[in-house]
């Protein structure tokens, strides 16, 4: 018999793949005690209801009628999302919403849904690594749009594409609490942006991840509100409920939904029941707007808190966002400085560790962003922030030495 | 301003999707508590330990130690799956595993990974329509396998595919208890079956959803216990435990774990903890073994109950396979009778539900099973299979009536 080769003959995509720096470096600082980490994207594990969600899960488990059983959308949660939907200011009904396994499930759906092999998509130059992931199997052609720290997405350079015949499968952007830029859209350009969608028959996939973390007045409204044929809504209770549920929705034309059911049953039959009845049954019990202000508070507290102590313990050649909502802060040093080699030093020197701005490039050789960084706000309370930020001080002070200023402070203050 | 069009422009698959039968018909007839549903593939929720789940779950979340939170694979899960891949003779390595949102999740995954658009793959011509869902949107060329009643998938016809130059991404089967036909492999045809992956290289997806279902001695040993190399082994936790937890594994090389995780990760970041805490909770907790030889007995008992009240029942014209394990019976009637068309009358007058044969072809202009049956055994105790065959031999009576009997009930008795 012949020799035999073991290694086993892979899809075609698998010889490209790029593995995720944000994961690794999330993973890697997050599990040391030792170290104060603004790396993850996480929310803060003590905003959690963890007992009444244990309570709910006790209840509807205990009932077994459905919870544990093969499943499609529940009617009871459905209709519980079109409420919190009517409080982001979007009108829908229950055909137009799909459960999903969480927001990366969604992703996944709708680049299924509207991405064939090697066709084109939009992506921001600076965006969620998630939804990269998601298109690297189609091998796409993407498109990169520039992002401005303080006006977000350019929506010249996406007209200038879009007029020039460029027909995209997709755009995808997060309009409100950008992540890792932290920025919102402003109304002016959002109703821009419904516009040109419009005009040029572009689906807009609207990551709204951060919508319910929203913490100036006025709160931002969704896309979706403002265009319910092109916008396609993800939403997902992972920022304001738990992540370890997986389970988030897609607001869609209900066109879609047909399809978007077909994608999700060959994905995993159906979106857990478990999960489904539980945060059913919880939302039932629970006054969840009360919740989400609580969180809301808390979060914004820590937002003002970084904010408050970047401006007295780093040094002046820092600049950053001042985000509206979400979980991030965006922070530029000076060229030259190499944020990814930096962090290491900043793990072991200064015991604080944060995501390098190359983890989120769209393009792998785009270089712009190797002296950026993105900060979360999310897992400590004001006290801890401090440390946090008094010892990034002390790393980014060495890092800097000798360099010079360029701006105190925030971006757009 | 131009007429807008607002229907969306989908991914071209989306232009061929082929509704499944089979969630359609087993949602329909699962519904209404005056027919005795033999339709669908769900355990019996009775036989769920449901107390057990639900206070693993209050446990687990109300500690707050990770269900709740975003995470990866659970260390601890994938040594009890492990321990129960040993039982199945099995040996692998917690590298070689990787935890799924069930076996359709799996399909997903390796579909994903091994197969490029437009590709090959081998399916049987009678199969699981969760595979036929999820290769779909590849649009593949799929090179159809007879599978025979008595010993299921045809080696010959396999291997004339490979030999005649065939390189498919992928061979699907499920070896034991196979759904819908019930056949399990010979030994001597596993043994064939992972000669030729190995000779021609073929990766062969093993699923083995039943095969802690396997009434009968001796018992089967699975593919992967046979070839450690060449054989992708799909495990569930759907049949044995609860579906509703959406959780599964993949067993594979440990060549394959990084591209498998990249694809988990840009499906839904990672399989919800929250299932996994539960599961782990309640496997470090229970017996899972006598558990599942209750279920084991539970489940051999309906099926020879089945199978007895078949044999008084049903007219001569019928004959069916006798299952060594699963939850399936497949039954043959008289060529010329449409079993699709005959279900709605059977529900309508009789008051009893099963799954057409033709809901299970892979091509869907093979008209061969038309006048074939699914059964499954899993849903009642043995007085409601008794009286739900009672209502289904009246229905086959009357289809059948003035057709010739060719032979009398097993078809290898």
């Amino acid at each position: 018999m012949e020799m035999i080769e073991t290694r086993l003959p892979t899809a075609d995509w698998t010889q490209v793949v790029r593995p995720s720096l944000l994961y690794r470096l999330a993973r890697l600082f997050g599990s040391n005690p030792d170290i104060l980490s603004f790396a993850g994207g996480a929310p803060d594990p003590h905003l959690c209801p963890a007992v009444d969600l244990a309570n709910a899960a006790h209840q509807t488990m205990s009932e077994n009628k459905g919870a544990l059983q093969y499943g499609r959308d529940l009617a009871a949660l459905k209709r519980q999302i079109q409420a919190l939907m009517a409080q982001r200011g979007v009108d829908c009904t229950e055909e137009q919403i799909s459960i999903t396994a969480g927001g990366q499930h969604g992703m996944d759906i709708l680049t299924r849904l509207f991405l064939n092999p090697g066709g084109q998509v939009m992506l921001e130059e600076l965006v969620y690594t998630g939804i990269q992931q998601t298109v690297m199997p189609f091998q796409p052609e993407i498109l990169t749009i520039p992002n401005h720290s303080e006006t977000g997405l350019d929506l010249d350079v996406l007209q200038e594409h879009l007029s020039g015949g460029a027909r995209p499968a997709f755009l995808y952007t997060i309009p409100t609490a950008h992540n890792p830029v932290g920025v919102s859209l402003s109304r002016e350009h959002r109703r821009r942006l419904v516009d040109l969608a419009r005009r040029y028959q572009l689906p807009v996939i609207e990551d709204d991840a951060y919508g319910f973390l929203d913490y100036d007045e006025p709160h931002n409204t969704p896309l979706k509100a403002l265009d319910p044929d092109w916008v396609i809504y993800l939403g997902t209770f992972s920022k304001v409920l738990a992540p370890g549920l997986r389970l988030g929705w897609i607001v869609s034309p209900a066109s879609l939904t047909a399809n978007i059911l077909v994608i999700k049953q060959l994905s995993m039959l159906s979106v857990a029941p478990l999960s489904q009845h539980i945060v059913s049954t919880y939302l039932a019990a629970h006054d969840f707007a009360a919740h989400i202000a609580e969180i809301q508070r808390q979060y914004c507290v820590r937002r003002n808190a970084m904010l408050e102590a970047m401006q007295r313990h780093l040094p002046p050649q820092a600049q950053w966002t001042r985000p509206s909502g979400g979980l991030f802060v965006w922070v530029k040093l000076p060229p030259g400085i190499d944020t990814e080699e930096l962090v290491f030093q900043a793990v072991e020197e200064d015991r604080v560790a944060y995501i390098p701005g190359k983890a989120f490039v769209t393009d792998p050789d785009n270089r712009n962003y190797d002296s950026y960084l993105r900060l979360s706000f999310a897992r400590y309370g004001p006290e801890l922030i401090e440390e946090g930020i008094v010892r990034l001080g002390r790393t980014l002070r060495k890092a800097v030495s000798g360099q010079p200023a360029h701006g105190v402070g925030e971006m757009h203050p």
